[in-house]
């Protein structure tokens, strides 16, 4: 199953992507977590200790090295995943693995001028269709925020599109788009996550903007993951019982493939 | 004056935005708005009435009748502003006036799939760096969030960049991130605006994370904020004494073209 995680930023897609990844690797499934949003660090949500981080090198910067070796330019990029990759191929040739889950870093932008971020969003569109899933292997990406990246069609071959969303009338409004814009490049199963909840009323707030069978679970708002973040823990570090029984929910809901 | 505004998604750019706007607009100044995040909505939050701010053309949209009917290409967008254009001339022409804020709409996404905002981002750059301000005008620009813009170094003609962070250690380094890839596009003023903030602890973590003269100010959490902005009121609606007062500062500050 191939999953994204998308959403207005500062709604809890690395948060959502993150917990996903550990729900899912517990459950024996093979994980490859994508780091697509060049303002995240799925990475140390995961908890991948900052040593280790280090090592890895972005897909962007691969992308550089590969492009003076082969001087195969941008069109031609998408055929650098072209021999049906697996997770393992992936993993192996350009991620890391830590606690069995795989991780790949599309990269962010290194220089003030130096360009968009659209060669990088081709090798993820093309990496997204061209990878072959078993039955028990899941890539959970963690897009980009905003909206840019379904101009870019990047999720097209997405089977399902999670959503998180907060309290606040313009994370609605962005998760309405994103289901307008997917719809259009061919993705409609969506799973919406509320997150940062304060009480019943903005639950049901959040609720009644989306068809029901669209509502995945909600997250209520949570001192420790925010106090956590400050202390750059990890996110299974501040893991309680609370958002476990939260989680499970979306977990499940997320797992069914036809809704 | 020309500024950016900048930060993590969900930091409060548009909120730090639209004050600044009004804030200079009380004070005598003309003042040009630009909502340069395809996953904004300034106007809402500026109180132009959803009727109003329907008729908006986004320069997206205008730049594809442009294109039709001139047969520009990319490399040309630039030149359609070449002309000295002043704050009048662009809300004139390309923008919508409300209680004295000129506003221009760079625009989003409009189809899944249509391409990425380059050509928006060109088209935004060549503004910034052409438009001729008198001394009592000013350009507030509310950036896309992230980074991605740095790349296309749309603000490369920017006076002062601000960037608003809130206690959370990715926006931070988000922000970090910024000041980095704005001194290599040319922008070497920084206005750090703390946002969401609860308590003592939580703005000298923050304080600490940047030179002291980088800092602009503060704004507390505001409970009415969110509230607010649930009843889609518009930011002056639940302006408060508190508010007002932590915003007085980040506004002097912000006047001060020496720092």
């Amino acid at each position: 199953m191939k999953l994204a995680v998308t959403g207005k930023g500062g709604t809890g897609k690395t948060t959502v992507a993150c917990l996903l990844a550990h729900y899912f690797k517990n459950d024996g499934y093979q994980v490859l977590a994508v780091d697509a949003d060049p303002d995240a660090n799925l990475a140390s949500a995961l908890g991948i200790p900052s040593e280790q981080a280090a090592l890895i090198i972005p897909i962007s910067q691969q992308r550089q090295l590969i492009e003076e070796r082969t001087g195969a330019k941008l069109k031609q990029f998408g055929q650098l995943f072209k021999l049906n990759p697996t997770v393992n191929d992936i993993a192996d040739n350009y991620g890391i693995s830590f606690q069995g889950i795989r991780l790949l870093v599309m990269g962010g932008i290194q220089k003030g001028g130096d360009g968009c971020a659209c060669p990088e969003n081709v090798l993820l569109r093309s990496l997204l269709s061209e990878i072959i899933l078993n039955r028990d292997e899941v890539v959970i990406v963690d897009m980009e925020a905003g909206i840019e990246h379904l101009g870019r069609a990047t999720a097209r071959s997405i089977d399902k599109m999670l959503i998180t969303v907060e309290p606040g009338s313009r994370s609605i409004s962005t998760a309405k788009t994103i289901i307008r814009l997917s719809k259009e490049i061919g993705v409609n199963k969506f799973g919406i996550v509320g997150n940062k909840i304060q009480n019943r009323t903005q639950e049901q707030w959040i609720i009644r903007q989306f068809s029901p069978g669209q509502i995945l679970g909600m997250i209520s708002y949570h001192e420790n993951i925010q106090e956590g973040d400050l202390k750059q823990q990890s996110l299974m570090e501040v893991l309680d019982n609370e958002l476990r029984k939260e989680f499970d929910k979306i977990y499940y809901g997320c797992r069914q493939k036809n809704e």
